[in-house]
């Protein structure tokens, strides 16, 4: 059997369908398109990519698997969709996935076109593997998706552990050797074997201290926003959204740097130039019509600031992030011979939920020498001020509540 | 400068003083007492001492009075005192501490003892160093003293981390680099410089889950109330308590093996041949006449329980552990300018303290052969049943409810 | 004083002068260089970049000279030598350097270009450091430059255990912490103290482990050719050494995909769609004409076999590795109060020297159905039959000598 | 499947067959065994125990017969053998086998006897393995026997990184899961596939390394001559040799330390006040007679030594260790599809025996005050002046050649 060596897992061994698989165009592009996007610039060695990724899921999937007692077939099916459940991602993964649906649809066709012609279905075909049923297993559908995506997901315990030994970061290192083997298929539902809320909670908790270290820290998000932004000022020229999804990380910074009107934030984001935070708010108790505001409106909030502040209108950026969620709640573990979703087992998980809405912060970045000056005109546009609710101790360009870790 | 080699913090660089502490024969002993004492039923690697466990916390104190920039004599006075904080442990530390101290007085007068005669004092002597001050700091007193005995403590930074490595537990992994780094004294007082309120509450979970898994499994908790019941009956015969705490492992080993009272103890302990859970509690709601039981009443109820049950004595151990308690909560954090507890500033302490009286537990052990018909006596004899409360779901001899994580 | 967060080193602190070098475009630009170019082709997790590398032999610079008990500005000036000594390198690294001096001259030239004018020399200039006096410390010049590259010097104390770290191989572990220990200045010339012939052997044995294992594993070798191939393509047409040297490795890539002389050769790079070997050849006992045969001679040796064997001239590419060397056997040890060269020291250094004549390796590469039919001309080209002696039992096509560790 | 964890190997899968073997008394005996006897005198995390160790070699086993393909009943004996490859070993392991050797005769005896009869046995018995043949597996007999004890045994790649994890000393820190990957049996005889010259060749080098640097330090030597030296003398009084082979390390501990022969020796083990070197010598060109003395004349020369420095005979200790061995160098490798021993293949074998037998050291120890007087007179004693070759540099009471690690 041939094995890949990985700086996680060590010996990984892959089987012929998924060598043939990690032959295609489609998942060897992943090589080019990193884990964390912007996250290198608080985190210089988090230079890790899908590709790794993609591997460690795959290989995840295929111990679970073996745990569970599931062979044949119908394995096969879940490790390729576990290698293959990254093809559709676009250029900077997340960090511009919002942005590449806006503008071509939802993310799931594109992964279903990925599998279900060209390269990718081919192979699946010609191992006799219906490409459907595997863009159905990506999508978390059927008993055996919920491996793929779900609470418990292999996804999940793969990118805490590799985030964590390449950022250096050690909230992430989980039990993953636990958790795959104490998987266990109960009336069609994937759960924790009896014993293991404290196993499920450890994984909740893994991520609850990532996210506002390493996924939300403040300078990735600045990074993300102004990648964003530019981004966007290549989709109003002659790009596409689906020929921006189709790039890879080098494609779109090679493009922002050559395009005019992109070079000067491609040159700030090289040179890790980046803008600050002028207003840092609690979203907490948010009135619905700023959290819920759409895009244009977003556009138009910033537009209003910039004209107020008299600078020109590329040095506001508003970033207002989606209501927190927390999905692992649902996690379903094994308590007293009855299936329990661990929100209701666990005190632990609605404390989490508190937390991370209280972590949950609007942020308003300009350049160093403008921030001052329109952070408080944004106060006031954004009616944060008025309300008296939101920005409470939040001084205008000074930013004090969220907790900060080690940064460049 | 002289260094050593560490398993988990490489090398440790050691001052002139520490060496010379490091030669005498109370500090010598503590390669004689392992840190975890019976974890090591629970997970066999977990075979790391007292000795090196105490250069551990010796060397984070020197990093942490570094880069708080205290320096000469007041650093050497610390060093010292971290390296000898735990001088004064009897054999198998914390699984016999109440036993010890129950027939000997306090424990910090026996440190003050060793540390005020002796070598050790002679030594502290030779280099200027006050003996009563190092007692002092070993007790938590004084603005320092909370670098070696407190809610920020170096010596709970080291075990979480060492105690990971050596049982294999991923959850103690804590970045003890950021929070040595973090700590600032204001007005006095130790605490964690502004944006670290997830330093703590980092700090804070990887104790909350290595508790259960680690310090508290039941297996562990058996072994020690074995040893511990054992134990009694050499204190019982001609053993005196300070005879018992001059003791290391081994002494307490070959005595137990050597005296007919303890050899089929000593026997069933080193044959990992345990008693099993008759009655496994949760003593959330517990009457405090239980709870607060002294040591008397127990030997009584555990007498009864025999008796009605129809064994020996000897066959009915009642393990009734103290109501947890949680200092981390009052680690201090700097948010907004001013030091705030822990507890007031994170929604995650409060929910901690509630898992973790859920997680407390009443048990009563038994042989394998007798464990069903003494849980049924048990639940009486204790009145149990009558509340109603108490034993819910737990069916004597059946005992579901607790996490359990690998145990052999 | 601030920190960054290394995945190898953890927290590694940062001082002013190193904040404000960090910030330059010189600097930042080594983030989008790869530490190991085509190396990923067989380690998929190996990704870091020389970015977290100069950040590394930063810290190790400024951990040797603390131990050294260097200071003030001298310290100053290694550790800026140290963060800069990569300024110089161009798209993927050593990939190309040799590339890349052919069309630009000196290597080290450019370093002093780079260092002493524009951003870099303004900043140092700033903090009254001579930029001249750091180029010299990069060229290895004086007394302290032998830190910075020499025998003993922590770019390759860093590059070992970073690149274990990444791409899984255990080999490069070295003890760096003892290493930056144990650095003496001797009369002048830096050297490991006494008792440290073994911490010499170690290092020298982890880079000899790493050599054929990784640096040099045929996969990376076969991946750097296409690539030098592609490059020289560029070339040839309109671009200019100086800009290639001045891109990253997105430019380069994307500039590949993008040149039609060059769009298939990036297409089957970004596959991993490489050619494979034709011919592999061990040099030990070569005709000096073969080994020092210049560029010019190569190009036409490797369009001769495409005549012959009837395919284009791109089909072919023959890669002649020079000799190779062992600057490590010059490593100074103190030896019963003197200092002595390690070769001289040790028996294992000659073996070492041995065993690398022995992994030498000719490599002739072709696409895959074109492989065996090209060996067989290359072979009559090159004269390897008729020598007989460097074809020992290694078939055209069949490539049977080389220790091949675990690759994709 | 039960599994155990490991602070190596993470989680441990056990067999049914394992589990019992496990709650023998004779496994669970070497929980009270330490890996490396004295070692921890040098690198005090180094507690690790034979039961761990034998865990890991089981674990290693069954990792290695799954590649091999080898199922059912012949690999239930293998892993048997793995796991109870070490049930005869005595207090301190390596440290005193010798000496037990001279009183009881010889160690395969004993495993056989431990095999064949009681509680193991009939454990055996119960699961249909036949005890003399896991014996005869536990000796390296028969063709897969080999993967037990031979060159390419399990049990060497656990030790190996297991010392390393716990004396923090990296260069044991081989590639283990490559090495079971590519184990075959070729012709009846077990060896590395193709492609693994260099595979074979690091796991020498790891043992090469960590030979003078953990298992034969000069303070871990000295250690053990001590322990031997005092466990003679209790056999000197009532101890037999088969009691002391019955012994864990507490009950010889707490023996040396209450028998007035040896309280004085236990009281220094105890506290660390080790003898000094009097004599450091390279054993390379010793005549014969010195190095082939019999354990009678060795005892002979230390009374002559004692008595012409006027010093008590306890105060020497002659330490003379057998001639190196380098079983290694027949491992057999696979090249170019015949199998060779790596003795003949590889140019470093060659090179680490002559290391080998130039760090091969008489040692004679003494009280530190006593230290040089009696090196002068060691000198003259065993003609080590008069033969001018063995000396060379090494004045008596210094001991300048061998490399000397971290110690304490």
């Amino acid at each position: 059997m041939k094995t890949i060596k990985d700086s996680v897992h060590d010996h990984i061994e892959v089987s012929e369908v998924a060598q043939d698989l990690l032959d295609t165009k489609p998942v060897q592009r992943l090589r080019h398109i990193r884990q964390l996007g912007t996250v290198d610039l608080v985190y210089p060695s988090a230079n890790h990519t899908r590709f790794e990724h993609s591997l460690g899921v795959y290989h995840l999937a295929d111990r679970a698997l073996s745990h569970l007692g599931i062979e044949g077939r119908q394995a096969e099916r879940v490790r390729a969709a576990a290698l293959l459940h990254d093809v559709g991602h676009g250029p900077y993964s997340h960090n511009l996935e919002a942005l590449i649906h806006r503008h071509t649809g939802d993310y799931h066709d594109d992964v279903d076109e990925l599998l279900s012609r060209g390269e990718v279905a081919e192979i699946l075909e010609a191992h006799d593997l219906d490409p459907e049923r595997i863009a159905g297993l990506v999508a978390g559908e059927g008993r055996l998706g919920q491996l793929v995506s779900g609470e418990l997901d292999v996804d999940r315990m793969d990118y805490l552990v590799r985030d964590a030994h390449h950022t250096g970061v050690p909230y992430g290192t989980i039990d993953h050797g636990r958790l795959v083997r104490e998987l266990r298929f109960v009336d069609g539902e994937l759960a924790l074997a009896a014993g293991n809320v404290q196993t499920a909670e450890a994984l909740l908790l893994a991520r609850a201290l990532m996210n506002p270290v390493v996924y939300n820290h403040p300078v990735a998000r600045i990074g993300k926003a102004m990648l964003r932004r530019a981004t966007e000022r290549l989709l109003d020229g002659d790009l596409s959204g689906t020929e921006l999804r189709r790039m890879d990380d080098h494609d779109l910074l090679v493009t922002l740097r050559n395009d005019e009107r992109t070079s000067r934030d491609a040159e700030r984001l090289g040179r890790r130039d980046l803008y600050k935070r002028a207003v840092w708010a609690e979203l907490r108790d948010t009135p619905d019509e700023l959290v819920d505001a759409d895009h244009t409106t977003v556009r138009e909030w910033e537009a209003e600031i910039a004209e107020r502040a008299g600078v020109d209108a590329e040095s506001v950026i508003l970033d207002v992030p989606a209501r927190p969620t927390m999905t692992e709640s649902s996690t379903r573990v094994v308590v007293s011979g009855e299936i329990r979703p661990l929100g209701r087992q666990s005190t632990l998980v609605e404390a989490l939920k508190t937390t991370q809405r209280e972590q949950w912060r609007l942020g308003v970045y300009a350049p160093a020498d403008d921030a001052e000056r329109i952070g408080t005109v944004a106060v006031s546009v954004l009616g944060l001020d008025i309300e008296g609710t939101l920005v409470s101790d939040v001084r205008p360009g000074v930013h004090a509540t969220l907790d900060e870790f080690s940064t460049e």
